[in-house]
């Protein structure tokens, strides 16, 4: 294997998956960013074979996956279904790869480490299998702000439930949001009606839908698939994945995970425990502190996040801090965060960075 | 002042409010249920007033409100804004008439009860002011499901986060999303871009609205006005509400309320921890045997309740139980309930019932 240095310095990125919900938002971040890159390479599903693609003024074939597709390859950043995740981030790592992988089937292994570069950047250096992990989109929405918080006051238990957009369910889930809309928006007299909106879509739309029930005027809450007990895989997700990246495995975690009708940024409702007595004042300042963290929080003004102001930005938007009036040492608050921005793509782009400075140093 | 009795024990009922949006649904309310009532009486805001309506089958003329108006009324609901609630109550119960009202003006008197006929309906008999209060709708979304639990195993903390439909804001709620929706719809271009679905409604619909910021593809953290401490209004009306209905004057008690692009049906996640161990199981089954409450709960089947389950419909729907993991004696789980019905309009005419039937006996 030619090392890096002697090939110039200048790492050879991957992305797989280039032309999904996050493979496109990835391309604008990459070009956003300084240009650290020799070679990138884009793959992506069968029929986007062959098309062409424009990355960091680089313009690019895009290729099908295969082994040899890695070779040569530096830093991958994988955005695939789980299932083939598990099975080509191996053959990466074999090809002498280090993997960035956004799905969810290698978060939980004890020797991949679930990286946040604001949190625990150190952590890309502990890859015993060459595989990163990138954490979760309503994670990440909250991750940084809970760091923040856990520096000063040591978080003992978290209580969430969130509103997930359409996006987090890729292109198919933003398309069948879309359409949903347009059904429903010149019905006005069904907004009051029993079913009537639910047997309006299905009749247009028909039955198949990337969500479990109609997303248009309606609420889900249920993400992901069922998991032990009546929890679902995301809900499980939050509470294990936030005592990872934090390193608290025992950190209280409950949550409900509800898909609404944004395309895209997730937003989440936040009841935080810790262990010292915490100022909402001193709070606020710490996340005011935070460069990866804006604060939008003034009752007067009626300042507060909402999707709309997160949505196509790198940072976390927070606000709604409250003291909780009945808790000891809790606050409630409210943070929204584009959830293929830095909830997928600018995680891994990070992160990559972060893989490309340590092959070079 | 005539005795109900020797007018034939039919009472006079009034509705004042008649043509907003839970003025309306009362009027459906009272078509569905048996026909208790003598005379019927409605009053609305002056543009509407001379203009025709039917309820129970009998053909009304809208009438301006004067404190004539209330002279032989038994029972006069009461939807008007909180300002003017509190200015014509007294002036109708000093007529003789048992006010029921469903302002939020006079809800924190501890000599005006807050009932909820499932749970408190004792309570309309202690009314030394002759008013009684309904309850905000989110509190008419869980206090009956939290009642049934309460009864076994003892409440003692809650924490929840609100999904809240537009029509708690009236009418002109209602017509603003639907206005939102159809701006919005055509532009599958806009879902991914910072601001712009913001620029475009405000561009075409102007910056008044009944919402603080866009709904339309959006999430509202921000319901009522500011309270103390960064709280709304909302939100801490949950927490009195709560308290005062279930009779737990120290119930620890965080909410998050939140609007989001949903017409009619208020949902709410709750974490709600009790004095004994509470099995989820057995949760169930009380909860499937409460009256009013409909549980929709199975993983397998991807039954779980949601706001187009619920518009238009009597009860509140449960489901997502689930024991937490991390929390002893404490349920997560997720409630959706009509918010114009339960919430508003049913409550208030199941409350004029009990008390036509204590003016009877």
């Amino acid at each position: 294997m030619t090392s890096l240095a002697s090939r110039g310095g200048r790492p050879t990125l991957a992305l797989v998956g280039a032309t999904g919900a996050v493979g496109r938002v990835t391309q604008q971040v990459l070009a956003m960013r300084a240009d650290i890159w020799g070679e990138i390479r884009v793959a992506a599903a069968h029929e986007d074979a062959g098309t062409e693609l424009s990355v960091c003024g680089r313009d690019l074939v895009i290729q099908e996956l295969t082994a040899d597709f890695f070779d040569g390859v530096d830093i991958a950043m994988l955005d695939v279904p789980a299932a083939l995740a598990a099975e080509w981030a191996p053959v990466a790592v074999a090809r002498g790869v280090v993997v960035i992988d956004n799905s969810s089937a290698l978060r939980g292994d004890p020797d991949i480490p679930l990286v946040v570069p604001e949190v625990n950047p150190a952590q890309i250096r502990n890859r015993p299998k060459g595989i990163i992990a990138n954490p979760g989109a309503t994670t990440l929405t909250i991750i940084d702000v809970l760091a923040v918080l856990h520096a000063g006051w040591e978080l003992t238990e978290l209580v969430v439930a969130s509103y997930q957009a359409a996006s987090g369910a890729g292109r198919v889930g933003m398309a069948r949001l879309y359409d949903e809309l347009e059904v429903v928006a010149g019905h006005r007299e069904l907004g009051n009606q029993a079913g009537d909106v639910r047997r309006l879509i299905e009749h247009e739309l028909g039955e198949r839908s990337p969500f479990p029930a109609p997303l248009a005027l309606n609420v889900v809450p249920w993400i992901g698939s069922a998991d032990e007990g009546g929890w679902t895989t995301e809900e499980l997700k939050i509470r294990n994945e936030t005592r990872k990246v934090l390193g608290l495995p025992d950190l209280r975690v409950s949550a409900t995970c509800v898909r609404v009708p944004v395309v895209t940024a997730h937003s989440v409702a936040v009841h935080a425990t810790f262990a010292r007595r915490i100022d909402v004042h001193q709070a606020r300042q710490a996340l005011v502190e935070a460069p990866a963290v804006v604060v939008l929080d003034d009752p007067e003004t009626l300042e507060f996040p909402t999707p709309s102001d997160a949505v196509g930005s790198d940072p976390r938007f927070a606000g709604r801090l409250r003291q909780a009036l009945d808790f000891p040492n809790t606050l409630d608050f409210f943070i929204c965060g584009d959830n293929l921005r830095k909830g997928a793509a600018l995680n891994m782009v990070q992160v990559a960075e972060l893989v490309a400075g340590d092959l070079a140093g």
